[in-house]
């Protein structure tokens, strides 16, 4: 099903491009495995308040050794490419095949499971990007042992990590003094405060399309705003059941998680309250923004119609008097047929005839104040 | 009440063309067979870790043999065709009268119900129709007793199961090492993994649809707008309470079920709710094009009115100054008589004063970008 | 405060011509009787597995000897018009002034209240109107007791119990054998599901309105959308606290309901819920039909505005060129002055060059599709 | 704060001009009185099953024999005018500060607060106002004592109370015989029923708005609508809570309420539960209209082109070919130019084939329906 | 974190100018501070209900000596600018590393968290902007200990503690007899209580926008309703969290706040959730202005196209007539060609035609009451 789940992703996201072939009615638990995917780069850090190692390995199993000591253990694994390291991984960590599967599944919702001896966060990460404003999104998922923090990300490529990695390595602040489940937290952490980058680029592109469709609104502007709201939906689907997980954390507890990382566990939960509580505002604001949107057009449309209607109810009533003096009837054979014809002031007279009623429908329209919205919709329009 | 119930459900469904005849007051539990419905097929599978039975049966006592023995037995029943055979499946089952009578009432809404000796699941069963990039939907019936599983499905046309079929058959994953309860847990499953593929349909009608609103909008859009919100609210009526039947399944507990397969069913509980999440994410961004196509044909009515005014504005006027000239004023009986009439270079002067009024009105409308957006609409349009 | 609350109540249902008058302030309890309403008709039916009464009485006294033996007694009455008959019921089955009150207030909302020995259930029962596709609506208040079954209509017309009377007098399915809950249980079933041929009224009203927004929108058409949001409103005002009620009486349970029947009660609750999904889907269709209609008219006006804009985009310049050459300017004086009147193919050129422009504009409306589109339009709203 | 939340009330009911000076910062309890309030007018009503004392009183203190008899004694404070009266009543009934605060400040939320020895109850009294279909609003403050109930109202005027006065005068009803806690149900359920003549009213405007919408909607349609739905937001801030009060009242008991008064207070929760649900009905029919008239609009502007296109289409092609004819190409220089000026029947012949083409046009938009719907445009909107 | 959280905060807020500079990955508890911010400002009120000390100090440490003393100490800290001044801070009163960040991180969402020896109150004070009908939001600490309450705000310039100080320093109520829990209630009070002068302007804002929606409404008034959307949006965000966390301090207790001033909190939740109430109710009435607005725009387009359609109806069909006599059919080649144009009464005839058609259509237009709703419209506009 994994699959299906992929290119039913693949059409809310816009992004994955991968394509996976494998038959309908596989048992759960199995892996399947796109080879297209990058191949899986692994990084032990292993730590407690003294010492440090940090190196890239081959092979999950060369960590066997560093698991079950009292030190900080923390394997990182980058891709998902290999079908076999992906076993060893299981293997090595004494995984149950769902857990595999949730790993290796890179759609999976947001949540935690607990299964006694080890506790599992599916998250999901996401990076800004500045080339058009949005961001890519990835997943990473998280298991807590005693002794140990396994994460295995999507693709080497985009991180949120490397804040943690320099506190281990320079020895800032508590961590190499605390237990794996404050690594955990770090972590966890890490990837909730990933969203704000990201989300002050949505406010930067909001405070552009307001910009946009007071000054200049166009059926572009109308595009932006549906990609603006579809990318929100996202990143609520994103933040949604991520704020719920943490709050089951912190509620139900877990063996593995001490009092004091607790603590640390509710300000996490406020950063993730914080985060929906902004999305769901620039929702709003986006919401808005499509009120005005619609609105802006039935105004310029008003103005469009004003300057039809202006200049048709002037010309069209002198264009007929003009009519009725370029018709036929022959004034000789009668003195009712159009005399002005032939008087010394007549045309004069019918000129000045239209410039009055020229001149009347102008203050009318003027009165109504149609040519001096007219004339200052310009400057109106950019405040 | 169950050809009310179905009649209202043809309104919602569209799919159905039965009919059935039957008095209204009748007692609960009673059995109303739509006698034009397909004749059951049934399909018994017996098997434990090392023996199989997989034949086709005729009648539902041939499998009262392996209902209590341990092997698991699984009865598949499809078609409802038959009041007799559905009355001796009851007695073969020792079925609730309301159990039956809800099998055989095609359009209940999915629930689970436990009735200690049994649990029974009525779910909805989708498969994607490729034609129309719609679904058929139909009921499949549960009944999960200690050593079997019945199930009772409406059509014997589509079905979902084979790939379990396929596990059984050829003993791949752990299927055949378990219970009951486990071959239940993957048939609901299966049914729910069912709504994916149904799902990548309508991303990618959704994706179409986008295209089609931005690039070309038409009254037919809308018919599709508003088509797929149709289709989506079933979706919805049909994963909605199959997601909290699983749910009170797993908080409640049931003696039927193992704590084993009960960490399997919160792995079907989460794709339930991703299925839910991916439909509620679809209904939005149907939502949102609504809102798209009405803004799109609120700008195209500014595109008309503004070539309309465009038209107009420069026209008009020229009309009236051409209507002035071809008025009949005697030159010869004044010189005040339009002597323009007599010049040299009337005529052209009048050209001349004609084309430098287009041309400030041209420039007019171009300053205002009228006539700039009436030419890169087209390519706009297309992005 | 009764009269107030039918007349509230009258405005919303626009069914009652009633007319209550009287004073405010009366104390709680107190039953005032419209006058003009229905005398009341009471049948008695009095049954057990074996033996059966079936007959009409005329004062409630008549049924004393019948409410306390074991046999099940079932009263109904149907109308409202006489207070003596209704105190008479009172204190014949020792009614609390609350529960009085609660029976001939016609416009209360449905609820079950538990009174130790007694469980009153004040329920909605609606048939459907083929006249108009609507329905008419009346209050039934049940009463249970230990051994009878007391029911109260507000008009003897329309009931949708005969269903119940028949399996009682035939002896059909289990009632006969059961106890005076299983009697309430068949009664409420009745009611909940006389829904659906109501909803099946409302879906083919649906079905026509989709056909006329899509092929023939007009001012009618809007009004029928409101006049079904209304009633839908109404629909589910009334289903929607059965619901609630239902449910709390399977939650709560109560003395008077044995766990036998309280199954079925499940069974009737899963029908409430259905109707409710079914209107809230109704209520869903109906908004989208709104939005439907809302564009078709938009859709129409651009059609309109189109059809002007083709027509006058094309004649006005070719008046404007006619017009040219309608002006006097004399020939004779100068050559400059419109030589082309006096050329030998001066005016098929005039109305070639005229021809040209009408073509090329011809020409680009239909590059830009109006044409097609306003011919294909009759077509394609009729799909 | 007591001004700043009256004035901010002001400007959502619109009904109060009264100003206060006071300093920001006071203590919480103070009393703060608008000097032109009107005074205080107090009236005392002590009664048991057979003695009846009803008089008016001029200070708090001459009550205070009566507070602790058995006797149940009704205060009514009706003005809040007076600061000295108000200091003298919190000493006489013993009043927490806040309690006192609660019962001046006049804009406070509807709530139930158990002091142990006092419940108060803080309410909203509505009376119909007819001369505009609308309402005043005024808060009443209860407080329950073992032997005594304190109401405070704001204003003299106003007052739903009459019912309950003459039930104790004239003995009717069992109110007589039935302690404090009863009177201050029957007061609480004197005030819920208020809101029924209330929304009578509402009913009847609702209605004829309805009839406005569809036959003659104009811009004063539109800010009926805006006024009607901003009066259902305040009756609906004033009965929401109050529902809610009764709600945690009947709940969470209190030893101030009898058993028996429980249950009628049930009857009392029912009504506001009531209340709220036509509140709610009449907004969604607001809602409802709101789109109606915004439709009605559009049809109307629907109406409005089409006019203005069947008389342009027709009318311009024929003037383009006047206007042909009206040219002055020379007829004797070529026999090409416009010989048809010179035919016998050129006049007829021209006439003729302008006939055939409004005729062809006529017939295309009557085929339409165009002109049949501009005919019945004004039958159709009076239905 | 903290410089994206603020950066985020910048595009909702539109008020802080600052910004920081700080890499990611600092680990939690971190302070960072804004050096361009105000640098702080500790005032120290330390009393009892006899005596009182209130002075300026310079560092933390000097109140050392009052904390643990029984009189209750005050101590205000006013603006952030200085990191050291923070850290001593954090020493003096023993704050956990969060508790400081929280101070700090000055965007936090309002909550409260009880650390058993001090109680965190993170709350939002706004004070009115009188210059744009708008307000100052500040963000305020309170950590309430045994004997002592510590403040810190953001800056020195705005507050709405001067209430309490007068009450404090004027011995005014009954606040110098209480501890500290009473203190930091009368505190946490002051903050709710300062959100009605800022609704009151609001208040007026929205009157004012309903005049000029119905008199006059423009592309600013658009602009305007979206600008109170946003803030009040925004004032939803500050008071929301406020209201569940005050709820949750009454729900949860903590040893720090006495049973007394437990109700007085009660009072403070009433205050909160009363100012909630507006803010909702103020949203729907600005929703509902949009509505209003959106068919403003549209009836005045009716209007407009109104006076086009009349104009043109008018005189098209006059200037057609005119065009036909304009024709040059030779009147002497035979009697059919336009034999009027040589009839004595011709003219006078043709001019009287056209005055009846333009009466007729007038009477037309009259009657379907086009023109007296063009020429009522300015009056109905302005009611």
């Amino acid at each position: 099903m994994i699959r299906k789940i992929r290119r039913v992703s693949k059409v809310i996201n816009k992004s994955h491009d991968k394509e996976f072939f494998h038959q309908a009615g596989t048992p759960p638990g199995t892996i399947i495995v796109d080879e297209n995917a990058e191949q899986p780069i692994i990084f032990l850090i292993d730590y407690n308040q003294t010492d440090l190692i940090h190196k890239q390995i081959s092979y999950p199993e060369e960590c066997l050794n560093y698991l079950d000591t009292e030190s900080v253990s923390w394997v990182d694994v980058q891709g998902l490419g290999s079908k076999d390291i992906l076993h060893r991984l299981g293997q090595t960590f004494d995984l149950h095949p769902l857990i595999l599967e949730d790993i290796v599944n890179m759609v999976e919702r947001p949540k935690i499971e607990d299964y006694e001896e080890q506790l599992v966060i599916i998250a999901h990460m996401v990076v800004p990007n500045p080339n058009n404003g949005s961001f890519y999104s990835e997943q990473v998922s998280l298991v807590l042992g005693k002794y140990y923090v396994l994460t295995v990300q999507e693709e080497p490529e985009h991180d949120c990590f490397d804040g943690v990695r320099m506190r281990i390595d320079k020895n800032k602040g508590i961590i190499r003094r605390q237990g794996s489940d404050y690594l955990a937290y770090s972590l966890l952490d890490a990837i909730i405060d990933g969203f704000f980058p990201v989300l002050e680029l949505y406010g930067e592109r909001i405070d552009d399309l307001e910009e946009e469709v007071i000054v200049n609104p166009s059926q572009k502007t109308l595009q932006k705003i549906y990609q603006i709201r579809r990318e929100l939906l996202q990143l609520r689907r994103a933040i949604w059941p991520q704020r719920d997980a943490i709050n089951s954390l912190i509620r139900d507890g877990s063996e593995l998680i001490s009092d004091d990382v607790r603590i640390y566990l509710r300000d996490c939960y406020d950063h993730a309250v914080q985060v929906m509580d902004i999305v769901e505002t620039y929702r709003e604001l986006v919401a808005g923004l499509m009120d005005v949107y619609l609105s802006a057009i039935s105004n310029k449309m008003n103005e469009i119609m004003k300057l039809l209607t202006v200049v048709s109810s002037i010309f069209i009533p002198l264009t007929f008097i003009a009519g009725v003096y370029g018709m036929n009837f022959n004034t000789e054979k009668s003195p009712h047929n159009m005399p002005e014809l032939n008087w010394y002031w007549g045309y004069p007279l019918c000129l000045g005839v239209m410039a009055l009623i020229a001149m009347s429908l102008i203050y009318f329209f003027w009165r109504r104040g149609w040519l001096t919205n007219s004339v200052n919709f310009q400057k109106d329009i950019h405040r």
